[in-house]
C-alpha cells in the first residue's frame, strides 16, 4: 500500500477501506508516513469529506492508537458528559456533583484549556488543595464510593489523535466534520464511558459557526458511538455569548456553586437540568425524563448536590470553598456603557480572549494561569442597559487594563430597539 | 503573515495576493515554511484553482527563486521548444536542426528521462563522444555559429519549482493546471528564449487526459508567456499511441535523422512541419506560416537539415552516426498478433513502460540506461495486421523479456473491423 495512492483515492473523492485508514494513522503514529502527506490527505478530507464508514473505521483507528480506561470496577452505567468548549462553560463542575446526587456514576477525565477556552482541570485546580492525579484503582474506588471522580489524562488515551490535531492546527484542516467527530469520540470512547453526552456548541466562541454544521457533526458522533456500542446523546447549545455571567477559573467555581444551590443564572442552570436529566435517565435512574427533572430539582432544592460537590472536593483533597474569602484579585474595574438601550449581542470569542489577556487562560501551552482573574458579566443579550451603566466587571491583578476594557466594551453591541433573550438548546439529537 | 492564514483563504477559495505567494515561495526554498504546509496548500490549490493573475504571480516566484539564462549575446529572435513529455517522442531531435537550417537561432536546454518517457538529452547522449555540458559562452558562441545548441542545465533554473515538483509527486498535487502550468512556464521563462513552442501531449502516455484539460493548460501557458513579453504557441497533440516507430535512445536517433531526410513516419514528419513552421514565422524568418512550411520541405529536401544535424553533433564533439553499424542490441524479437484485424489502439504509456524496462528509460534517477534497447513498432492504430503479423520488435541485450513480450502484445487492441488512424495535432492555442 503507498500513502500517495490513498491521497490520491480521497482527491478523487472515493471512499477509503478500513485498510487504509488503517495503514495512515498507524503509519503516520509509527513515524513512517510524513507529517507532508498527512496534511494533503487532510485537506483531501476537508473537501471531499468523509462517509460514516470511514469515519467510524478512522475513529477507531485513533481509538486503537492508544490505551483505553478499563472502567469495569464501577458497578452501574457511567455516564461521561463532553463539551466542544466555550467560554464560560463551568457545566461540568455543576453537573457533575448534580447527576451523581442522583446515584449516576460520574467517572470523567477532563482537559486543561487553551485559547479563549477554559477547562474543567484548571478550574478544579483553581480551588486549594484539590488533586487531579488519581491512579486507575483510586478513580475507581472513588466513583463506587461517591459517584463521581475528575482526573486528568495519565494515560496515552489515542495518541494519533494529538498528532493528527496538532498538525491540522497548523495546515487549515481543523473544520472538517468526520475529522472533528472521530477525534472528540476516539478519546471519549478511550475514556470507557457508557453514556457520552455531547454538549456542541455552535457561535463566534465555537467550533461549528452553523446550526446545520453543528447538528450534521452531532449525528456523526451519536452513530459513532452506535458503532462501538455506547449511547450518546448531542445537545446543540449557543455560544454566541457566554454561558452564565462568570469566565475566569474561581469565578466559574463560585457561580457553579451558586447553581448547584438553586441560585445561579437561568441559562446555565437550564442547561444543566436539560443535559442532566438526559443523563440521569440515559444511566437508568429514572423511567422517563421528566422524572429525571424532577429528582435533580428536587436534589438542588434539598442542597444534596451542593453537598455531592463538597464531598467530591474533599475526596479529591481539596478544601471547600469559603465564597466570602475566595476571590483575591486586586482590583475591580466596571467596563460601562458609553450608551443606553438593549444588548443585542455580546461577542463570545473575545471576551473570552479578554479574560485570557487578564490571565484567566492560556495563549500557548506553556503559559501559567491566575486564578483569581476573570471577568463577570453585568448584562447579557436581551438585557435593558441605562447610559453608564456596568456592563461587565473585570476582575484582575494587572495595572494597565486599558486595552481590556475597551475590548469588553467592543464586545457588546446595544441596540435602541428591545432584543428578545438568546435561546441556548438550539437542538438535541439522539 | 502566517502561513496558515494563506492556506485557509486559499481553503476558503479566495485569491491569493502576490505578497502571498512569494511570501510562501520563498520562505518554502530557505526552509522557513515546512513540507507539511505546503503541500496542505497544494491540495487546496489542486481543488480550488488558481485566477490568471495568481497565476502568473506564482510563475514569477518560482523564476525568481533562481538564476536566468542570458541568451543576449545571440543574435536575432530565440526560439524554444518544449514538450510535456510523451513516448517516442524526438521532434526536437528534428525540430531543432530543421529549423536552425533556416536561420531561426535555436538555443535549448533540455533535460533526462524519467519514468515511461525519454529525455533529449539522453537521446543525444547515445551519439557517441556527445558533450552535452557546454559553458554560457560556448553554448551562445555555437547558437552564433550555427544557428543551434543544446545543453543540460548546469545553472540552477526555478529552484522553488524542483522543490515544489518533488514535494507534489508525493502528495497526490501533481494533476492541477495553474500548477503544472506555472512549473513549465518557470522553467522556460528562466531558460531566455523569446519563442517558445509547446507541444502538450494528451491520452494514456502524458499529463493530460482529456482535450479539455489540455486547452486549459495550453491557454494558462500563453497567457503566462504574454504576462512576460514573451511568445508562446502550444500545439495540442496526441499521445494515445507513441510517435513515430521507434522508442528508445539510439533507435529514436537513427528516427530523426531519417525524417530530417524526408524518410521518417509520417505522423512525425508532419508534426516537425507544424511545429516547425510556427517557429520559422515567429522568428521572423518567413512572413507567414506557408512560407514557413514551404522552406522547410525545401531545406529537407536539399539535405540541409541534415547536415545541420552532422554540423550540430560535431560541434558538440559527437561522431555523426553510421546508420549500418549504429545499434548493437544481442537481440531483436518480434511480437506478433494472435489475430487478424486493425489496430484500434496501441497503448503508449504500456509501450514506455516496457522500453523503460528492457533499459531504455529510468525507473529512478539513478538507474543506468542501455543506448541500444528500445522498441520498434511494426503497426501503428489504423493498420491492417495479419495473424501472426510482427507487431513491434523487441531490441534487447536481456535474456528473459517474456513479461515484455506479453505486455507490448498487450499494448495492442486488435478489432475486427477497420480503424481510422488517429488525428495527430488536435489543436493550436496562441
Amino acid at each position: 500500500m503507498r500513502m500517495v495512492d490513498i491521497i490520491e483515492k480521497k482527491r478523487d473523492n472515493y471512499a477509503l477501506s478500513k485498510e487504509e485508514i488503517d495503514f495512515f494513522v498507524t503509519g503516520y503514529v509509527k513515524g513512517d508516513i510524513p507529517d507532508y502527506q498527512i496534511s494533503s490527505l487532510m485537506m483531501a478530507i476537508y473537501f471531499n469529506s468523509m462517509n460514516d464508514e470511514e469515519t467510524v473505521h478512522l475513529t477507531e483507528a485513533v481509538l486503537n492508537s492508544g490505551e483505553t480506561i478499563d472502567l469495569s470496577g464501577i458497578e452501574g452505567v457511567k455516564v461521561d458528559k463532553h463539551s466542544t468548549g466555550g467560554v464560560g462553560d463551568k457545566t461540568t463542575l455543576v453537573l457533575g456533583p448534580l447527576v451523581a446526587s442522583t446515584g449516576a456514576k460520574m467517572a470523567k477525565l477532563s482537559g486543561r484549556g487553551l485559547g479563549h477556552t477554559g477547562g474543567t482541570l484548571d478550574k478544579l485546580e483553581s480551588i486549594k488543595g484539590f488533586n487531579i492525579s488519581l491512579t486507575s484503582e483510586q478513580f475507581v474506588k472513588q466513583v463506587n464510593d461517591i459517584n463521581i471522580a475528575v482526573a486528568g489524562q495519565t494515560k496515552s488515551l489515542a495518541p494519533a489523535d494529538k498528532l493528527l490535531y496538532a498538525l491540522r492546527d497548523v495546515t487549515g484542516t481543523v473544520p472538517s466534520i468526520p475529522l472533528i467527530a472521530s477525534s472528540i469520540m476516539s478519546k471519549k470512547l478511550a475514556s470507557g464511558a457508557d453514556v457520552i453526552v455531547l454538549d456542541v456548541k455552535i457561535g463566534e466562541g465555537a467550533f461549528m459557526k452553523t446550526l446545520d454544521d453543528a447538528r450534521e457533526l452531532s449525528r456523526t458522533m451519536v452513530k459513532i458511538g452506535k458503532a462501538f456500542g455506547r449511547k450518546v446523546v448531542a445537545f446543540i447549545t449557543d455560544m454566541s455569548e457566554p454561558l452564565g455571567y462568570s469566565v475566569g477559573n474561581k469565578l466559574e467555581v463560585v457561580e457553579a456553586i451558586q447553581t448547584l444551590q438553586g441560585n445561579g443564572p437561568s441559562d446555565l442552570h437550564t442547561l444543566c437540568l436539560k443535559i442532566g436529566s438526559h443523563m440521569v435517565h440515559q444511566a437508568k435512574i429514572t423511567e422517563t425524563l421528566e422524572e429525571a427533572e424532577k429528582l435533580l430539582k428536587k436534589k438542588i432544592n434539598s442542597l444534596e448536590a451542593s453537598d455531592k460537590f463538597k464531598s467530591f472536593i474533599q475526596a479529591q483533597d481539596g478544601t471547600y470553598p469559603d465564597l466570602n474569602d475566595y476571590i483575591h484579585a486586586k482590583d475591580i474595574v466596571g467596563v460601562k456603557s458609553e450608551k443606553a438601550g438593549y444588548v443585542k449581542s455580546l461577542n463570545a470569542l473575545e471576551i473570552g480572549l479578554s479574560a485570557m489577556r487578564l490571565g484567566a487562560g492560556r495563549a500557548t501551552k506553556d503559559d501559567k494561569i491566575d486564578t483569581d482573574v476573570g471577568i463577570v458579566l453585568n448584562k447579557k443579550v436581551g438585557d435593558k442597559v441605562d447610559e453608564d451603566e456596568v456592563l461587565a466587571y473585570l476582575y484582575t491583578n494587572k495595572k494597565d487594563i486599558s486595552a481590556e476594557l475597551n475590548a469588553v466594551l467592543k464586545a457588546f453591541t446595544i441596540s435602541e430597539t428591545a432584543v428578545p433573550k438568546k435561546e441556548l438548546i438550539l437542538d438535541i439529537i439522539d
